[in-house]
């Protein structure tokens, strides 16, 4: 049994960080969080992570950065459950839509959206700049869409089994629903898939998340919103 | 033996098309190259890949996307030579400096020096913004330093065997020693780790690349530069 507590430093509202919180808890390996202000910058975190970001997951003694490659790490040795599948053409597709997800709706969405609203307040770099809200509201539509085509034609996002995908994109959506940005109503299959991730014990502690100066809605928490 | 040719949809100077093409090569997997005005979109490029970049890789009748996503799987089905480690530290590290690049060192080097002399040019979008040459210039060199210094530890970037992480790392250095935007005099260990690098043949075909109205500097193409 797995019983040393590692330590990830983290932000409540980064959907990288988010990614693996999920993944830790879904494969039931104890952690505890350290908030960092990491645009804060400062030798000290500096010398935690050279690329002066967050996720960053102390582990068993060594550091490890970039959300993907630590997904993946613990999924190679926390096997269970599996978040990727055994066969290549499986392993591939979780891949992509984590590369859509963490590149594409990163840019798209995530940056435009939350970015504007809560990072640039927080760190004291400005007000939102409306075009790029605009810009933001306007692209989720469209990545919506797609969630929608996906989740027409199989039960989880990447194929019949729930994956790292699922979890990448349901990071980067609960920090959006967390600021009202996500219209469900548009996308019925998207909002019963995220129902149903949102029920997992894993996701539980992102939904008790606080960020001062911004109080979520009340569905944000809510299992039937 | 493989005798299917595959296709790769692609442009020149892209760090993630030349990603596949090294790998492809290395693997041996024969394939032929069309190139694509991707930004000018038309629905006959969205329909092959909605996302709208390329590489687009013609794969068995199936189109990959996604640079990170097609290396990996195509290593998983054409194991020899392997591009990735056998054990997941190994793995991790390799993931962890192809997100580097293709992330941080794509963001502040490659964005501002060959998107702003090359790709604005070439897509008609305008002039070279000075400030970002300048930050992109001062950028390379913190970046050349990281390397260096990981190559005083290792033979290659993420250990003692090629990987993945020296071709993610040597697609995106490729394109801005195209445009001669590469101090190697500023790092020598990164020079010999390039000039090996560079006399691989699956190294060649980049070599002999031309993009209409920015001719190489002759020591581009050059073993010996």
């Amino acid at each position: 049994m797995q019983t040393q507590v590692h330590l990830l430093h983290h932000v409540p509202l980064s959907p990288f960080c988010r990614k693996v919180r999920l993944t830790l808890a879904e494969k039931r390996i104890p952690f505890s969080l350290k908030e960092e202000r990491y645009w804060e910058g400062g030798t000290e975190f500096l010398r935690l992570n050279p690329a002066g970001k967050v996720p960053i997951l102390r582990y068993e003694g060594r550091l490890l950065y970039e959300s993907q490659a630590i997904c993946e790490f613990l999924d190679e040795i926390h096997p269970t459950p599996p978040l990727l599948p055994d066969d290549p053409a499986g392993r591939y597709e979780v891949r992509r839509l984590c590369a859509w997800f963490d590149d594409k709706f990163h840019a798209e969405v995530t940056a435009n959206l939350l970015y504007e609203r809560v990072n640039k307040k927080i760190m004291g770099t400005g007000y939102p700049d409306s075009q790029n809200i605009k810009t933001g509201s306007a692209r989720i539509k469209y990545h919506l869409d797609y969630m929608s085509w996906l989740l027409e034609h199989r039960r989880w996002l990447a194929g019949n089994a729930l994956s790292l995908a699922d979890f990448t994109a349901a990071a980067h959506l609960s920090c959006l629903d967390y600021i009202s940005d996500v219209d469900w109503d548009r996308a019925p299959a998207v909002k019963a898939w995220y129902a149903t991730i949102k029920s997992r014990p894993a996701f539980r502690p992102l939904l008790a998340d606080q960020v001062p100066g911004f109080p979520p809605p009340r569905r944000y928490a809510d299992l039937d919103f």
